[in-house]
């Protein structure tokens, strides 16, 4: 079925309209891989805690790219070259960033596809696309790696300021209601410039830098890290690892094909890379294979397994406690021996309800694509150092939060 | 876990913040049954034309149930009188009017549910829920049912101006990103009030519900009734159908157990009203069951199954014709042995493919329980009479048409 | 001081930002003339009912301005042929389009400056400036004045779907927060066309202009023509009228040198074409010459002129009554009598506190620069006849009403 | 004229409605002296950079007084005894807070009216009120002047988180479209609480504080401090010392009644506080008095005051230059020179083109009413200590910078 790109204009409640710039844009958004991020959500479990938060990924690259077209006519406006091939890769590289998460993809990392991360399934996927496509990525995989000339291009697809952070800091805040996230996209966007190939802001966007730093630091806190979310991903964590341990264990397990296939067999990073059934497989894999299987798993003879599907399904979350240092180990046996007792199980499978994590946040860090200030002199400075007061500086500084999730009562 | 109702608030990006106002609501909402709509969206396959629009009938009932709060409390304002426990019940009422929809609700009744409709199960719901809480919504479901004296409290939950409406329009709009249907519900509350136990409006609203009809109007046509929506929808519904048919025939189908059950039981609406097994089952279903089965059934041996299911999950829908009159039979006849052809299947296989359909909607209809303007010398009239021009009362006419949905292209 | 266009961009919360886009629009925005729109109200004493509504002309053709970029831009991607010396001029005439508005327009004209109204002032005014920048307006005059051949660049002028009513309408809303009257202008752009040098609108756009037209509609009988702003605006007319008979009479009044040269002097409408004199002081009348004289008239010996002043200083407004047919004058002469018995004036005199008026509204006018629907097959049909039900053409009729303001107390 | 408050709304863009809760606020605002704060803009010359911000001390004070409302319901929701005459009261304290504002505050006491401050003029104003009430506003100014002993009230109204704050951050940010400066205000308010008679936050709003006060940083560099604003205002104060200048030396200058007054008057502040002639006076001045008069001096046959009005009013403004430190008084002397032989007046007259000043703020001022966080165990903690970083400790320090604005082109 042959649709034409022209003029295709897509309503977003976040921007009001996003036109499709090119037609290999909308040729790779037509991509099954493309559209299977239609049903993977970009904040996973926080839905529970904020339930306006069912944004998902595809939206989320989308308005990443339509940011992108904004900040390159910007930039051109302000006599930077850029040719139309390299306004095309960019658009393209800030598309397809994200096209290798998994469903829930933090949870599905941390229990059943350990051997690879999704930033190297994104990078696996873009260069079998690039294949499908006959060439036609080469440029926007070279302005992805940050092996072009022009290394703005990369910065605007991946940096402390890129396209991708600032959509998802205003797609985030729309869609959970938290208003303290908000950012000006829209000025940032007019204040970038470009000097030695490298993105800078012109002196007068600082405040609005500091705000998005500050902003995201927020977002950070009272969302992304909330405690409630956490204690839910770490439900979601300890069903996948039990799901997993059972599986070993050859114990039958309802399943999605695509998840049969990751619970039942073992892939070593080498194999994902190597055998494309992998991937295929992977490919197929989105939320509704997570929670059409948990729903059903809620019915399961294993004790551990279903209690905990139970529990995540009407949203009966753990305790949480957040503390700066680690929890001593005794409370945590104190309360997994409670567990064990309640429910009757052994101390090694109570330990699916008594977690500890670590978060850890800077909310700005100057070693890694610094934010450069120019001024009207000429001179560059790193934000850091450029606002008037040290609280970016402050910023700077990681903070780490122990947390522990248990449950007392069933 | 007891969690205490006091002062919980929830973000809603619609409205700021979403009060629980009393301990039973909150009781409902823990329910597995309420938990429920957290996963069936409010708008089925919308998103796939308004990609924002993926919002779930959970985080509707709340918002309606939450202006039936601001409903409430500004009616005792000017005098009428309402009790706590009145109170309680009407909101409980609106919390749970939708209790009984399924996934993707109007295909499931048009193919795989047949039997009964959403109606009729949350009404029977509501029941097994008033027994499960020991009588306790016995007062919500009077009001829900029309039957309680003060008839204006059954009107906010249902009625040309019911809570319902108002919060599904600014609702759709908000997630669509469609700000033409935008309504002030805030001041259409405002100017609510009460004569012989009847919701009236005060005249100076009269333009606020003149543009909340017009606006309802508008959601129908460009959202809700959308052409590519309503092609989704038939794709959806042939799937459905086709699945089914291959049930009847014994033909083996990957299904989660809840979706297992109605693909293959044969159920009448005594046995679904009786048998409390059916209610069980039809609580667990929702949009991830349908949705992870044809995903699985994309690879079916049957190639109408697959066909059908790789389309919608790849989002190639139908092309799509809105006519005032129905298609000519000759013109379907013709669509559908082109494809028998292309496909090298039977001529009845390809009806699949070749979809019609009537839609109808009137924006407002004077015959059920209109709206009710009051005037300051006590005359009541209703909107379509009240309005200084023709335009509500042109509105009250059913508009008609006609569609035909079907595939060229492979 | 020379001042750079380039880049020039203007925070408004309406749109975000506006971009300035040509340097005549920059020049001919820092002229004096333009400058003075920054004192003019766009919606006069309307701000006594809606606290917000403070907003400018100046801001308002900034805005229009602003919107006529879009719909170029967006004509251009549309294979429209424009051009930059099209642009430009259409730009500059939609700026211009209001220049020669007074101090609350429609109050003045009916009482001070009754020989010319605004139109004839901008025209005036629009041909000074193009003297003085050396013809470089003449193309804008063309256009404004509809002699140009592309008649689509006057239709985006002034027409029944102009840049003009696309931002009064969602500015005011803006201002007012009367959300009712929310239209897309976004998305009507968007759909905006050219056929045969008219300004058409493609089909699947039908909806946003229903919406635009209700939407008028609304903000016409909710705001602009609310009870209250009328009776606001009577009570400035009598101020005005009765500072001009005192004037005539030679009794000495308060006034800025611009004020008191259309007070104290008798102009005819062809002395105001013909000698500069009369636009230069027309030139320096703003809002502030109106409410500084009625502060100090307030004072007044006479009780006529200084009771209205105090009264409209402190918003106490008269009564109002809206009614289909003129109030019988028997109902006049009594309040009248009242008046004059209680203030103990002449019952000429009296007739300064008992006004009435007549208001009257179309929301669309089939005869004046039709909206046109454009279909797929070509098909151009007037919106009246084109939307599926007979609302629009509803909307077509004339709404008269009369109303009769007094003051009973004082 | 009897006007009932009952139920009485007004439209708010930024709330929606706000609703008059007590008649006494309602006869309050109807007295003249309110009713003038209608003509006093917020923002005085802000608008000259951000046009929308045109919004008057008579909306943000209703809007105060709307979201202490708010904040009292809040309050008494968890428990807090509030009657029902100190909820009155306390409203009615933050209604009157700025009562005693002149147009131009800023600039009015820095150069016309140099003896009292605004502070001590409402202070003399709700005294004067409370004699014309009966007495009625004596909790009022208990709370007001924090001689309460629920000191908590008080804090509402004048503290480092009062309404007035939250509601001028709102307010600024909706009609300047700074959006970098959103606050949320809803979930501040529902995040106060009380102990020992304090205002205190919940330890759940920390982040919603810490955003509050970095917006409101944000807004006073961007938008109050915005180095054209501050050159807008120079000029503003040069004009009205020159005004004043010429004044003493009985030169004649066009003014309104009330701007002679105060022009060619020499009053003390004790002069000021014991003859009711002045407050009288002074109540019949607004921004209107300045800028008509303005208007006339633009042709005044002093040249420096003619050429000041005619830059101010035609928005050409003066270069201006920020830095760390004072400018040295050789760059000053300079460029005073330069002016003096261009514009042909003496060196000492050429100052009024010439101006330098200070600026400084701090975002969060620990000494003075600290904002206390509490903690689940009961613990108390500055906000500056309770931050998990030290970026909220940075912002305490207080910023001074300088600034030079100078003309060099005429």
């Amino acid at each position: 079925m042959i649709q034409k790109n022209k003029n295709k204009i897509i309503n977003d409640p976040v921007y009001g309209f996003i036109k499709i710039p090119y037609d290999l844009v909308f040729e790779l958004m037509e991509h099954p891989w493309f559209q299977r991020l239609r049903r993977i959500k970009q904040l996973g479990l926080t839905h529970l805690v904020y339930p306006g938060a069912l944004h998902t990924r595809f939206h989320h690259a989308l308005g990443a790219m339509w940011l992108t077209t904004q900040a390159l006519d910007n930039l051109k406006l302000k006599g930077v070259k850029i040719s139309d091939a390299e306004a095309e890769a960019t658009c393209v590289a800030v598309l397809l960033h994200d096209i290798g998460h998994g469903p829930f993809s933090h949870a599905l990392e941390n229990s059943i596809v350990q051997s690879v991360n999704h930033e190297k399934i994104s990078s696996l996927m873009m260069l079998h696309l690039n294949h499908e496509f006959g060439g036609r990525l080469n440029l926007a995989l070279k302005i992805f790696n940050d092996q072009y000339t022009h290394r703005f291009l990369h910065q605007l697809v991946s940096g402390q300021l890129d396209m991708d952070r600032l959509d998802y800091l205003r797609r985030d805040c729309f869609f959970t209601g938290v208003i303290e996230g908000m950012i000006s996209s829209d000025r940032i966007i007019k204040m970038l410039d470009v000097r030695n190939d490298q993105l800078v802001v012109e002196v007068k966007g600082i405040y609005s830098i500091e705000n998005f730093i500050v902003s995201r630091r927020f977002m950070y806190w009272q969302v992304y890290l909330h405690k409630t979310v956490l204690a839910a991903e770490h439900v979601l964590i300890a069903i996948l690892k039990r799901a997993k341990q059972l599986a070993k264990q050859d114990v039958e397990l309802f399943a999605t094909p695509a998840l049969h296939h990751f619970l039942y067999t073992r892939i070593s990073s080498k194999q994902f890379s190597e055998n494309p059934h992998h991937i295929e497989q992977f490919s197929l894999l989105d939320d509704n294979d997570i929670t059409a299987s948990i729903k059903v798993w809620q019915n399961h003879s294993d004790l551990v397994l279903s209690t905990l599907c139970k529990n995540i399904l009407n949203r009966k979350l753990p305790e949480v406690m957040i503390t700066d240092l680690p929890t001593p180990s005794k409370t945590i046996t104190t309360k997994q021996k409670k567990v064990a007792e309640i429910l009757n199980i052994s101390y090694e499978d109570a330990a699916y309800f008594v977690l500890e994590g670590k978060v850890e946040n800077n909310a700005y860090n100057t070693a890694l694509n610094a934010i450069k200030i120019i001024y009207q002199d000429g001179t560059i400075r790193d934000i850091a150092r450029a606002s008037d007061q040290h609280n970016i500086l402050a910023l700077t500084k990681t903070v780490k939060k122990f947390y522990l999730t248990w449950y007392e009562v069933f």
